[in-house]
């Protein structure tokens, strides 16, 4: 498993009735595509959605979002965490 | 206290080893401008780093890194966490 911050841009009307909606459609689908969403950071005024996610690589990642709500990233970016 | 997420692009020569060093200077310089960095990710091979800090204001975020490293980020955005 690897981890990714996906990175959403330039969304409209972002709020968090949606995103719990979303997320909650991701959470869902994600073991089908052997996927684990960890945790996201938006904000309204920016338009603007990280998702933190393990998955067994890119693709799957992105296939989550796509079946669950059609609301695809702009990047998806593997990443390491910090050591702490 | 608010949560930002802050963007590194573009970044050449990204190593563990580096980060660590660099986040050790963010530790270290942090509490003189009431800031806290919770946790950074970052990608090698795409060169970003993504740090997710609570900070009394979105210049106080910038100015940890200003004065540890001057590695200041691209962009910071004020997050709001979901709610997990």
């Amino acid at each position: 498993m690897a981890l990714y911050m996906d990175i959403h841009r330039n969304v409209e009307g972002i709020s968090k009735e949606k995103l719990d909606e979303a997320h909650k459609k991701d959470l869902e689908v994600q073991a089908k595509h052997g996927v684990n969403f960890i945790n996201y950071w938006y904000s309204e005024d920016e338009g603007a959605i990280f998702c933190l996610c393990e998955a067994p690589n890119k693709e799957a990642a992105a296939a989550v979002h796509r079946e669950a709500h059609g609301g695809v990233a702009d990047e998806i970016i593997e990443v390491r965490q910090a050591s702490k």
